[in-house]
């Protein structure tokens, strides 16, 4: 079963045929194809400029076409390399360009994800917005309330539910390949402070980040267990702590434990962790009644997935099996907007994981379990 | 700084010397050296016939002299295959034999260890006792105080503590192998219904086991940890699953998240877990602040720990430099005894898990956070 699963790993299972729909095949764009979509990037910081616009520009099916920045500089820089109309964020709001772009990426610091959709959304524009999805989960539900009354698409930037490995696992898993879950366990340790920005970056803003490591990496484990699980959180525990200085404001490392499906032979739980400094670290593990699944390198941008199957039958090893997960991504929303297909990451899904890291850090004040409403 | 932890693994850390102190260097036993202890197993279970006895008699300083079981087959096959003296539990209790056995092995159930400890004691003999030492903390004083009164040395059988590899990857974490520890991981799942034993065995019975999973195998990631970073818990928070029928009693699925040292920049956090059922793993992982330890097979009786190391000097494969730990374990403690030698995991050792167990059973039940008395 593990063999037949896998074979087809690089097929992108969300495209109805094998062969050709359209897109730009060549990767230059060509405008009025009726499976392309134009988008809009709204707020570039790193991570944008560096993997989501070019994911963007690598795409078949995503084109970007216009930035929004409110660095001169950037806009520049940007409108030079990738060949984008450049706005201000006045110009944004005002409706400049609104056609030269279907689409919009917001990926602002997470309390402007709403006013910066709410715009997008009047300007009937679809949107697909990071993760998570905003700072409260009072405002990510105005967030998805905005987008369901202008009638525009949405969706939750959640990269690993593209990556290819990750979508073979989840049908593993369905097919029963590990027998029935038991319990995940994940990691995400990103070392905040390592790169460029220091400690001014809006990531350590308890206001603008609405928390630390838990919603800037914990949702990573969170959510992709979810999504390879194919199930949504009964209750969880937490703990916080923050010895550093630095993150006064915000969790620096977070372990959270949630359970799925209740106490019955359904359930199972995930012990999954987060932190903002310490030796970089991304793992997901599966245990179930019949085998277990490794990944290691689970949630960088762009890494080659190393995995391990364990069952009876064996242990398989395999790497190698993956795709640019962000270029997937981008090309999985753009496809869906100009298609009319499905979205799974939605709003719904987003705002799941808002409540469950909302509840995760109330059970660390408290030091009580909480449970989640269904 | 690994390769020169690990240059030495073979080496017996606990012996002064590199060279022979005496003991049984072929194995063969010699009454009167004085750095063997000849051992009385009290309770022949499937481990201590197949692992713990074939053990000592493999030791150095061990030697199997003396068998107590209520099974007149069990004692006749032992009485054969060892060489020993098989003694029933009146002979035991009533000091048969005492001049043949300087120690006692108890590995009856958990609820059975305090009775053989006090009659251990009352011989003025040393005690090896298996974990968790009892099934109540209360129970457990006892057991401690019984040797303390007695003036005889009280060793909690963690095999673990003397795994040669356990040994050095503590001196690595010791010396900032991996800079400070931020987070422990560590599952052991062990399908006790897999074997020949069916539902009717102790460790399924709520009074004679204390605890279901948890304390039968939970207790390893738990004590492992402790005994690798060199730290005791100081608060937990814990959920338990027991959806199958043979469960009733007791845990079938406990995880359990263990706070050391408090909230500041000299604590981390345990997430830990174990389950009577399933895809049968062990696995132990260190998190630091400069690198991360992990350890495949990490608890199995006598296998080879596959151990991997990454730090910014690179990722570092190991297996093959293990020994057998229940050998290591029975030759420690026969050492100790017969040298006046330190017992690390000692009655007090053995009492900080007994007290976490505990509060890790009633957080469960909860749903709350309790912190450890220090």
């Amino acid at each position: 079963m593990f063999e037949s699963t896998f074979a087809d790993a690089g097929r992108r299972d969300w495209v109805d045929s094998g062969g050709d729909e359209g897109g730009n095949g060549d990767g230059s764009g060509s405008d009025g194809d009726d499976t392309t979509t134009r988008i809009a990037t709204v707020g570039c910081g790193n991570y944008a400029r560096s993997v989501s616009i070019p994911a963007m520009a690598r795409g078949d099916y995503a084109r970007p076409t216009v930035v929004v920045s409110g660095d001169a500089d950037k806009r520049a820089a940007l409108a030079d390399e990738f060949g984008v109309t450049a706005l201000d964020y006045d110009e944004y709001e005002a409706g400049a360009a609104t056609d030269e772009y279907d689409a919009v990426y917001v990926a602002t610091p997470n309390r402007l994800h709403l006013p910066h959709v709410e715009t997008a959304a009047g300007h009937g524009k679809h949107v697909i917005c990071e993760k998570p999805l905003e700072a409260t989960v009072e405002r990510a539900e105005r967030l998805v309330g905005a987008c369901e009354d202008a009638g525009v698409r949405l969706m939750t930037a959640y990269r690993m539910q593209t990556d290819p490995v990750m979508r073979r696992l989840r049908a593993f898993v369905a097919a029963g390949g590990i027998g029935d879950l038991q319990r995940a366990v994940g990691d995400f340790t990103f070392p905040v402070l390592a790169g460029d920005a220091g400690p001014e970056q809006w990531r350590l803003d308890g206001r603008l980040a609405g928390g630390g490591a838990l919603y800037d990496v914990g949702v990573y484990p969170l959510n992709t267990a979810r999504f390879v699980a194919g199930d949504d959180p009964t209750a969880v525990s937490a703990t916080v702590r923050s010895p550093d200085d630095a993150f006064d404001e915000v969790d620096q490392h977070v372990d959270f434990r949630v359970e799925f499906g209740g106490g019955d032979a359904d359930g199972w739980v995930g012990n999954f962790s987060a932190s903002f400094s310490g030796h970089p670290n991304t793992s997901l593990e599966l245990l179930g009644t019949e085998g277990r699944i490794a990944v290691r390198s689970a949630f960088q941008p762009g890494a080659d997935r190393e995995v391990t199957v364990e069952t009876a039958e064996g242990t398989m090893e395999f790497a190698g099996l993956g795709a640019d997960e962000t270029v997937e991504e981008f090309d999985y929303f753009a496809h869906a907007v100009a298609t009319g297909g499905d979205i799974e990451p939605d709003g719904a899904d987003g705002l799941v994981d808002m409540r469950t890291l909302a509840a995760v850090q109330a059970s660390a004040r408290a030091g009580e379990r909480i449970e989640l409403e269904r």
